[in-house]
């Protein structure tokens, strides 16, 4: 099997380094940034990598994994998927799946199997020379099937992460999949930057601890990525910032009116829910 | 130097545990929970350990520790405080330190040294039974000195904590660390509550990563404990409870006007922002 990774950041370059042994299986790459080419092929991260898709054998690849921005990939669909070999799987690793199905339904025809993916992991430092065997180590591996994708590609992708050492794989629909990644991801990265915007970060120093690290961490993002990833879900983002912003409003009237016993009931309910959501957790990945 | 522990909850018990080895030192506790008692006996915690303040021999003590929610803490000093020994020194472990010395200066006379603490250490679960010597390894001890404390009792506190692998002292003015922790830490509670109440949660296993477990893991928090500390400092905490609410409404309104360019330039100066804070904390630990 040959497996053609479009883009080595952290991303693809772990997803890489990640499947290396997995057997019968040459790994190749595209990857315009020479230093992260040079590297790749110093760690054998991949067998071989081109500057450009226009110089690559895309049409020899069983496997073909985007690891771009959204509007990137959309590109790489536009420009080079109808090169793709016939029946080959066309994979991604874009945080959101709905424009990468309407790219490929809008190729005026296609032979490829296309099944969006989206690994639930990171680093705050992206680029080749972050990327890491480990990266998804424990982590849920998102899938998102239409009614085109036989079950093989299924079977291949729960074979594929499974040696990444995925938890699981998910599966869900692109749309589902993008109105609840706003709420689970794209928010906690708002939050993030909402709470460093606050005058009182320069006084911190010192006084900072464990949650205020484990809130923040994200807030050091790649602005351009993550401008694409916002602008592209606006709506549901927007929706979900204004809930939290309201739920906030809520804990700062209930703060103000005084009432001790009434905070208590809330703050009881409220932290009951995450350890029932804790406990789900933990019973999945028993 | 003898020190006695005002309860062996998570932070006592782990205190207690970090400061085995402290030369020429014997460690006691009070502690009203049974099974604390015999777990900290049977893991050597301590020396001695009894039920009530009342049997305990406060008197002979060399270093008193309030390890209490702070109400309980603010009963111990108006109860017990006044059988304390004359120089010796008095500190606790409080999320909150003003209404600690407004206990102490509400007595009628006192011979004792209080210095109060604050260690920016801590787990979801608390109790004896979760506590740990590794607890503080790597993080800040903020203490909170006022113009009666001697330069002395600052040194002991320091040796201290070195010993229980603190990466470093912090020193503030009670004021000032109640304002400031009601942003760094407290508001990071609310925050993650916050997000929990949001009905998504119910749908969201299997698309949570790190994004959202770091925002979130102190949501399954201790109702008692946190009321006592938000209602204690509800005004400073509701002030950065609405900040942050108003900073998400900036975000959706951005979002929602679509303005692609205008959301990369927030983007670029808030991660900026929390790469320098990160530069800063970065340049302290090593």
């Amino acid at each position: 099997m040959k497996i053609m990774f479009i883009g080595l950041g952290l991303i693809g370059g772990s997803m890489a380094l990640a499947l290396n042994g997995y057997p019968d299986t040459e790994l190749y790459a595209v990857e315009n940034n020479e230093f992260s080419r040079f590297e790749a092929l110093n760690r054998s991260a991949v067998k071989a990598a081109w500057r450009s898709c226009d110089d690559a054998p895309l049409e020899r690849m069983d496997v073909t994994v985007i690891c771009l921005h959204p509007h990137e990939a959309v590109d790489f669909i536009t420009k080079y998927a109808p090169r793709l070999k016939p029946g080959s799987l066309l994979t991604d690793v874009c945080g959101l799946k709905k424009l990468l199905y309407e790219a490929v339904n809008a190729l005026p025809e296609r032979q490829f199997v296309f099944l969006g993916g989206h690994p639930m992991a990171g680093r705050e430092k992206g680029g080749f020379a972050n990327a890491t065997p480990d990266l998804f180590r424990g982590s849920h591996f998102i899938l998102t099937p239409d009614e085109t994708v036989p079950e093989e590609a299924i079977r291949l992708m729960r074979l594929l992460t499974a040696h990444m050492g995925c938890a699981d794989i998910i599966t869900t629909s692109p749309e589902k999949h993008d109105q609840l990644i706003a709420y689970t991801s794209q928010l906690m990265h708002v939050m993030a930057l909402a709470i460093c915007d606050s005058p009182l970060l320069d006084e911190s120093y010192g006084l900072e601890g464990n949650s205020f690290r484990g809130a923040t961490r994200v807030a050091a993002l790649d602005p351009v990525l993550w401008t694409d990833l916002f602008h592209t879900n606006r709506d549901a983002l927007a929706d979900v910032t204004d809930e939290l912003s309201d739920l906030l409003h809520e804990y700062s009237a209930l703060l103000r009116s005084g009432d001790e016993e009434a905070l208590l009931a809330r703050l009881r309910t409220s932290s009951d829910r995450k350890r029932a959501f804790n406990a789900k957790c933990e019973a999945h990945t028993v």
